[in-house]
């Protein structure tokens, strides 16, 4: 017997031919669509299913959440990210058995039960980039699910500006004779561009309704409290004007809204305009509005849109990549790469220990971290040089035990001392510890590694993090800046004084700044309203957010 | 005045109308190229010029050496590869002036040359994704150049196997603006799959002749050394078995050559197979094709493709990423990122210092690394374990000096003590110090840094460096396996003989491998012809390697 080399495609006939016999052709109606699924699923298929951080194929996840399990079952789901109901009720009614993902947010809680009940065997949490690399490696899938905004008859995709994760995991099913089933929002006769070619595609499903998008990047300036904008300025007048940050990538949340927010104002009386923030990675956020109008933010590059933002981005296509047809392409590959080898990253967290480990896993949930770990670290594979990566690699300790010079990533965590319901962000033991043993994982879940971190911002201070030579010092600066926490209370003063002396720990007035001009009026926009005016009216927020 | 937000596409408008008023339209003709260049380039314009490590536009590079430098002048290349003499023409004519790129090879004394000049400004030498990554921040290209096997009438590409680096230049250029021109072999009625949309293409070129590509890939078995299989040997028995090595990226050499050669002789012996090497990222190296037919390697994701290896590819297509018409599609950012998160890479180097630094850059030549730094860099964005990996974290110094548990990456150096010209590869002082200073580079510019390498392999022994707790521990493993250079007979022997005693070092004893064992008769295909015998008449070699 000689041995098959080409089971795949033989497999990927085999599925192609059930539909067939089930009538079904690569246009397929969508109440037919758990027919489709039926006869192209196997049990025990590796199913990537499109759920990115905002644009999910929530219709064909809603369909196989209703296949018979008796014919597809013991699915191993890989998925960016969970975000509806559906993508669990497939592992309660056993169609589906083993996942591996990057992110549950609002089903953390859920998926934590369906573990601990057997129903979930979770291969691993993952980072956006590690998932898709596995596309190409070990976690190819047999099948996917994608969303896209419209298809021709022929099948040549449209995604409109929410590309997003769509390019990889077409490329990794397509390539590999996999089943790729797009979910379309319309049926057109030309599509505006082709975003996957026809001939990747196997079957194209109308979805009743459009496919769910959510508009998590959206952050209403009201919300920016005075503390926020006292680490804004404090950011921009401690990191980004020294290190001259030109190049960078922002979490989301209103703390880095907020820098966002004083850069046409305060950035711009420090005369750092065309200096600093030129170019980012990040979602079109709509806080950002004021700093491209003010000519300060000059490119950005895209991982996902954001609603209410398209016409914007459509009228700035020097800021924005956008296609021949005008529309936006994000895609979530290039900005995490693009975001690897840029400057700096700055975002929150919500627990972070004495070394400066950080992570946004809580008790009795189990939630992923998304982009920051990709973000977030040390680009080692990086050779380029800029003036703020040379300066951060000189300051560190860590280059002053090696005879061989390098640069290094500035990796900012931006917090304030408490977080909601008055939790302290600075802790002695992540939460990450139980969580490990509580769900037996193999490592605690950390987001950001503390040998990463360059620097730690809240209302209490700058702490230089990569200037200390110990994890004695380390300790100390961190509770140096942790406030009225526990960790904070307990600092040894002369130490934090003396770390001060150093200026590895800054506070405002360390820095000429005063607090006390730190109020919302150095807020370009203080409301959605005010971001709609600064956008010429070309931003179009989605009606929760709108409040006049 | 109001601020224009669309000069981009102004500009494109205008290049685009230039081509028009020359009678140029989508297709344009070999002889009206030059006209094409000179329509739609304007001075100071950067110019991505595809050239990969193997595929390059050759015909349009060429082209552009011919332009009148009046009209055409100050341009910034950002470019993966120069391999060919009229990469740099275009810098001698004035054509060009400025330079970011990864590798130049060949070109690589040339390029010294015009630098010391003062006609090229290197503005950095990159890794690839690096350079990719800069694509959609701030090198984002005004034109770019691309080659494909084939285009249809209305553009859209097919760039058979050797994909490479052509959807990440085209999406960079496309989708800002940019004017992409691509050099065809043939115009098709319907191309075989449309690799780039024709909507993302600006104007084709048929080109007089196929464009130039190159087997870099193909390493003869004839020439494998039974030094290189004693060292295979090791690489088997002490890293891959201990550590369960079952996905990794194999550097391009002989060294690793041998190590694909006796899996299916040696590793087999030792009850290996689908214990290690299912999974591989890297170019379809004609010396995999044994481990391939013994059934040890089950899939490879590849950057490119290699010349002769066509068939052979599309006849594995459970092997490969073949698409729906049966050939290979490569893609360097997607290869790239996946071996960033497999378990281990190994590859060669020229020199590595005391603390572990390598470099492939000698004096008198500006050459750079291509891929090793971020396949050899650890993956500090990765959150899933394997065995191998929490293995070798929790063997690290590192990590007894933090509280938290974490994984590692095995990076591994195998080289020979002494390479060609019998030029030690083990020094005090890395030329890469040299060349920092007369080309004035802002650091010495090293492959890996020292502290990413795990393991270094050679004739002599395998040195766990991840193990040594210091600088001097380091130094003291090092020079222990250095052998009879003078950094080896430099050694400490008791401080040597102290880290054998832990297993820090191992000799082939240790791991009970006898070096008389270590012939050529374990390699699984001995010659060119083995291994067209192995692929059963699939591989079809370049006449530069038919030697019967």
């Amino acid at each position: 017997m000689t041995k098959s080399w080409n089971r795949g495609a033989e497999q990927k006939r085999q599925r192609l031919a059930a539909a067939r016999a089930q009538g079904l052709d690569k246009l397929v109606p969508a109440e037919r669509a758990i027919d489709l699924l039926e006869a192209v699923l196997t049990p025990g298929d590796r199913l990537c299913v499109e759920g990115n951080n905002q644009k999910h194929a929530d219709f064909l996840s809603a369909c196989l959440a209703q296949v018979d399990p008796a014919r597809v079952n013991g699915l191993h789901i890989v998925q960016s990210n969970l975000a509806l109901p559906q993508h669990l009720d497939v592992f309660e009614r056993g169609i589906a058995a083993k996942l591996d993902f990057c992110y549950s947010g609002e089903q953390g809680v859920r998926m934590a039960r369906l573990i601990n009940e057997g129903r979930i065997e979770v291969g691993a949490i993952h980072t956006y980039l590690e998932l898709y690399s596995r596309y190409f490696v070990d976690l190819t899938p047999q099948v996917a699910f994608v969303a896209a905004q419209s298809a021709d008859a022929e099948g040549n995709l449209y995604t409109g500006p929410n590309t997003e994760d769509t390019p990889a995991v077409v490329e990794g099913t397509a390539f590999k004779n996999g089943i790729v089933i797009a979910q379309v929002n319309e049926i057109v006769e030309r599509v505006p561009r082709v975003d996957v070619p026809a001939g990747w595609v196997s079957f194209v499903v109308p979805s009743p309704k459009p496919h769910y998008i959510e508009p998590i990047f959206t952050r209403d300036p009201a919300q920016i409290s005075e503390i926020q904008v006292l680490m804004a300025m404090m950011v921009i007048k401690g990191l980004y004007a020294p290190y001259e940050i030109n190049r960078l990538n922002h979490g989301i949340g209103f703390d880095t809204a907020a820098i966002e927010l004083i850069l046409p104002t305060y950035a711009a009386s420090l005369g750092l305009k065309d200096k600093i923030c030129s170019y980012m990675t990040v979602n079109p956020c709509p806080t950002l509005i004021p700093a491209i109008e003010a000519g300060f933010v000059k490119g950005i590059h895209c991982a996902g849109s954001e609603l209410g933002m398209e016409r914007y981005i459509e009228e700035r296509s020097d800021v924005f990549f956008n296609g021949p047809d005008g529309t936006m392409r994000s895609n979530r590959v290039f900005c995490q790469l693009a975001g690897h080898y840029v400057d700096l990253f700055i975002g929150s967290t919500l627990q972070i220990d004495l070394e400066g480990n950080s992570s946004t896993a809580t008790l009795n949930r189990i939630a992923g971290f998304g982009g920051a770990p990709n973000f977030g670290s040390e680009s080692r594979g990086r050779r380029h040089a800029s003036p703020g990566w040379l300066k951060a690699g000189e300051e560190s300790a860590a280059s002053r035990m090696s005879a061989m010079p390098r640069g290094r990533k500035l990796v900012v965590q931006l917090v304030e001392t408490f977080r909601e319901k008055m939790q302290p962000t600075f802790v002695e033991r992540l939460d990450a510890w139980q969580l490990q043993e509580d769900f037996d994982l193999d490592l605690p879940p950390v987001m950001i590694y503390g040998d990463d971190v360059t620097h730690i911002v809240t209302e209490e201070g700058i702490a230089h993090l990569h200037r200390c030579n110990t994890l004695a010092e380390r300790e100390q600066a961190i509770r140096g800046v942790a406030g009225y926490t526990p960790v904070g209370l307990a600092r040894d003063p002369l130490a934090v004084e003396a770390l001060r002396r150093q200026g590895i720990i800054q506070r405002p007035e360390d820095l000429d700044i005063d607090p006390r001009l730190a109020t919302r009026d150095l807020l370009a926009a203080k409301s959605i309203k005010d971001l709609v005016r600064w956008s010429g009216g070309l931003y179009d927020p989605p009606n929760r957010f709108r409040n006049w």
